[in-house]
């Protein structure tokens, strides 16, 4: 099976790799972990919130598809089973059952924070190998930075 | 905080949450699965097949919000995170790397045939608890078995 | 005039004919009780209230719709003027004046559930004397449940 | 509860308002009465009368909508209850059973008629104390007469 | 040729193949009747009949798509080719040449309620052996039925 | 009953409503033939040749539409009964049971192309006596004609 | 002030831009006919008729703008004045005041029949001296005659 | 024939029907002016101006439906046939041929100028007969002005 | 430059002249008010109360075009740039950094109630010296009031 | 390689296709030539210059893509290069640099002229031999005549 | 009220703040000048360029929105308001009253110049402290450099 | 002929001049080879190609334009001339007549593979002097590996 010629050097391919492969663990879960507070989700500001949840569903899916696209693009086959996720992701996980909605906001805005930490890394450790895949990453960080405004400003 | 208010029994309850919490479990690793062939896929229908996978895509997520959020309105809270998922699926995962799209196209037959299995069983068992989720659980049925007779026509 | 010449049995029809009648009642009062809510709303979760009533008032006028031309379809008039649907609901009213999110959300949810009681009613009581009939039921039914879990939800 | 602050005087609203709650009356059993006859016709005319009969529903429907929000816009609350029109209503009630097709045609002008003149009795009734609303009213009472025209061209 | 797997039983694929097979000459030549019937008529009503038959074609034809690719997906080679339908059709024949308004609506009528009573024998044979099968035929059902209502009321 | 009063001299008219009732006869065979095909099929190449083929059903239906329509238009009644086409037909039918895609392809491939030398011929026929029917059928070959290039394309 | 360069000779320019021109008058003047009834209309099929008219005006707005911009672009300037029109239609006015429905049945079915004879006539000066035109005059025909068949048949 | 019951007194009628016909007039003639200069018009803004127009021919046809509508609708028959429009019409009428776009701009602005002077009497005029037709006539000038407005800033 | 013909006497254009830039001022300030604390908002309501005030500056910035064109359709240039809107409007600013939702809430209610009187004397100014303004002031005035009562209702 | 099988005989194969093939350059040039002066053009009409010629952007993209379809249909392949373009074109090319609008406007009419001339032949040349090619090719033509004729008129 | 939190250090914070607040202004005020000319204008090309307005006033509005959501995503409060606006302003203010075409063209090029040299040293003050941010500066500058060209170019 | 005035010094402008002329060679005549290759594909893959390639197509041509505004709007006229593009290409031309699948599958990949270099090198050209230009080339790129990665995977 002829693995996909890379426009990049070995190095900047492995660098640049690495770092979707990171987003997109991320990504994953993330859409999971919204999924999960959108189902569960109790309190008086129930409606908006289960709502807005499904904004970060949205991004993070459209996302984790141009990254693992993005990947393989570069000649990097990206690894989004569900056991990979659940050993490799870094989110903080929601409880199991009912959650009030200002916990939700709280947990939601942590959780973008600590993401968008990673991510601006990737932007940083992207810049010198590959450009292309820097400005995707700067485009989702961009998404993911309008989001947690919007949850923290609720908050 | 208050759980949802139960239109059902709770004996009715519990058989029907169960059936409910495993078909969710079967359709997010679905499409986390559909995803990672649809981006990793090689050979000569790969353009066919990655487009096929996408339906399956679109099929188990939305199936999956509709079963999670019949859980929740029978008052039975859903449990959708990465970890549950990777422990409790049932479903023959994928290797990591390039993927054949003949060896796709056998996989997803059999893994969507041992889902259909168990929906069938889910089927039966929600009859008499409650056919509100029975028709549900139909609904989903009918859907992936289209899928199995497309993607086996073309095994 | 010729009544519409019935697929059912006299038994059957008659049977079938009453659980669609009151299905109808219940749900063109359903459809004003929640503008009557929809237009007299007061309270901080206003905006998010005033719209999702609007949500019930277009699953009520369209389940209303449904049920009103399945009754005539196996040959039974419906009957939906005002003055049988004030004499028939069993819909506990609202009052006239300004009314309170919180209040009205509450509101909402028990009508909910007594309507909802009265749907499953309906379910069991036409399995036997007509399954085309009863899939109607079932489907309006699982949107009654979904927004009552929604309703009670931001109780 | 804080009522809503008017823009008009006492009196103009009291005049203004009791245009408009009869004007809501009128439309919410307009809306009932039209989908009445729709799913009680019959006649060789039963599929034109019909898909009409519609016509007059959507009408009624946006009108009233428009009309209880202008209420409650110059702090006036609309009462929509069943009760309210079942007892208020001026409508002459159709027949319980199937309706033939030139029967509903007449009884429809004839109503749309009686509607119309007490529309334009609000219409004088409202240039005085609040132009707004009558704008708002001459746009309803347009409709109407061009649905009575066309319900009176086919008697 | 591999044959397609079936989720049934030998004797449940049977029946319900044969559910299935029926249904289908029934909607390939329902949809060329009401073609013939749109395409010859005459008579004041013209328009309205020609209009409202294209909707029975409508129906037919999803209907037999749905019902064929059924069929397929629980192993069951489906037969619509032209001789089989001539062969195998119960639906009466209509006349070559022009054919009057009236005599359509009579014909359309009587042909859609022997149609209905073959599919509610379906629904009745299938409720065993394949609930998923039956789910789709009830829904096809309640199609036919809304139909037959309609023309017999412009009878 | 009157007959639809014709703009064509009475050879004319025979001649042309032979060509079109031709015409009628196989179209409604070819999408027959293109839905038996579509799903019976088997093979590697099953979605793209199962989706391809509802091009050919698209395309069949409408002309038929247009031919029959143009038949009466001119004053001939069309004739597409099942008996009329199934006795008449010219195609060469498939067999039953599955069909494998690249059987499939080639019949589709010399079906085509029979049915284009008959249109051809019928372009040719109405060339004199009807110029506006000619058109249709000028226009109806071109759509066949880049059909046929497809599939043998892919043979 | 100068004029368009003609791809004619000036003979077939001529031939040409005659049969435009008076296309031009039809057209135009059917509109204004159509409308005149369309306004005017009652009777039983009032609704049907009133809308079926206005797929006339539709056809005949389009085709005069095709029409006219034909004659420009061939060097010839088109005269849609209301004078011309009225000066030079050999259309068969309609009375003012009311017009009972089954008349306008008769009268449209009459005008086009005319209307008709007169493009046909046209269809056959065009063939020579510029095919172009032709086709434009043969499409719009085709329209004509398929709304003449329509109005026939509900006479 | 019975004319549609008006619900204006009749000297009410007589003069809001005056101001109808003559709008009506108006209207007609106004868009066939229109598509005239639309047709035959040259000169380096021709592009531009050729477009305009046709916003013109668009807003006088709905204005002409609007306008006739409403004549109907209080019981008068309006009179939109091209004899009448070519013998009442006052507006001043283009030449025959080519039409330079300065030359249009200006016969445009200043026809469209006339028309409104007219409007703004029959605005005068309905008043105090029937204000549902004032607010069509009031509507319609709006229209009528912005068109002169961007017409006469570009002269 | 040649300033635009007026269809106003002198006095009635200034008039209404002064009324127009009144309103643009009124609805440039309120569309950049609103924009302000959508992007400065914090609360538990954040995300409605940010979306509802898109809808005040959809409303602002649509009525301020037709009110600045309505300007110039009469005659009267109007003035909408930054330095005029800053000198002349007499909207209550807000303060910079972040706004609570319930202070935001309550500060468009008073701003919108301020409006409001303001356009309401305009509606009065402009009665007698052109109606057509005025009735574009209604229709502005119309939905300032019901933004007016949704505001207030969330307070 | 299997050449395409043509319902052709050889001689009408090779004049139509001398015919595809020629248009095919023809067409092609236009494109390239039109978005060269879409990007190159300056001068004060050229926002509407410059939109106009992306009309013929699209008009000659996609007729080159019905032309060179029609090649293959009939067994001939299509040859649209660049190197051939290049060629073969006939097509007087522009100059490089900025283009001033009144002269692009001037070259555009001249080239759809000399164009014209060219596409008359080719309907000529294929009237014989096959007549549905010749269909298209009056089609396109129709549509270059069209566009001739618009600039001309801003010459 | 708690700031929102900025993935930002303080410094590059201050940096990228004072860049978004300086377009801010920059792109509010072009709107409002925007607009300004788009009702004053006058001229032979009024409509071409009074449209064109209206792309200018679209692109500014809602890069407004994202540059202000920028800021407050980065935890700087964004400050729109018109006193703001009117007193930093550094675009050349337009004249009252009406305004020639040919002098609004020239302005408009001047005044996208002006601000694309201030948006260049944005993208170059913002490239080390924040990409993110830089990108989306990047992103309004070339969609300003496009419209100057197409304001210089009809210069 | 006034050249548009660039935001770049002589230097940058020549650059970035440069890389985006190459560009545009290379986008044209990647979508004149895509189409070549789309009309003269055979083999058993031909509809999946065929539309694979069209995709091409339209990136290509969205590209180009992009391109080419992009290098006008820095002051220098793009040169998309048919012979311009002949002469510079540096993409491998495509045999004469029919093609096979994989040999265009194989071709496709390789071409894109040599112009994604040349593009790369053409980001690195412009990092420096004109980060607007570099962000469009990035842009395109992206897209053009993600199609590389695509046919790669097919090969």
């Amino acid at each position: 099976m002829t693995a996909v010629k890379s426009p990049l050097s070995e190095a900047a391919q492995k660098t640049t790799g690495e770092a979707l492969q990171g987003a997109l663990v991320d990504l994953i879960d993330l859409a999971l972990y919204a999924k999960q507070a959108h189902w569960n989700l109790v309190g008086p500001r129930f409606k908006v919130v289960h709502e807005h949840l499904d904004e970060i569903v949205d991004l993070a899916r459209q996302a984790q598809d141009d990254v693992a696209e993005r990947a393989i693009a570069i000649g990097v086959n990206p690894d989004g089973r569900s056991r990979t996720v659940a050993d490799r992701t870094e989110i903080q996980q929601l409880e199991a059952g009912s959650l009030a909605d200002d916990k939700v906001v709280a947990a939601v805005t942590g959780t973008l924070f600590e993401i968008i930490k990673r991510f601006r890394e990737r932007v940083a450790a992207t810049d010198e190998p590959d450009p292309i895949t820097q400005d995707l990453l700067i485009s989702i960080t961009a998404d993911l930075e309008k989001q947690h405004w919007m949850f923290q400003a609720q908050s």
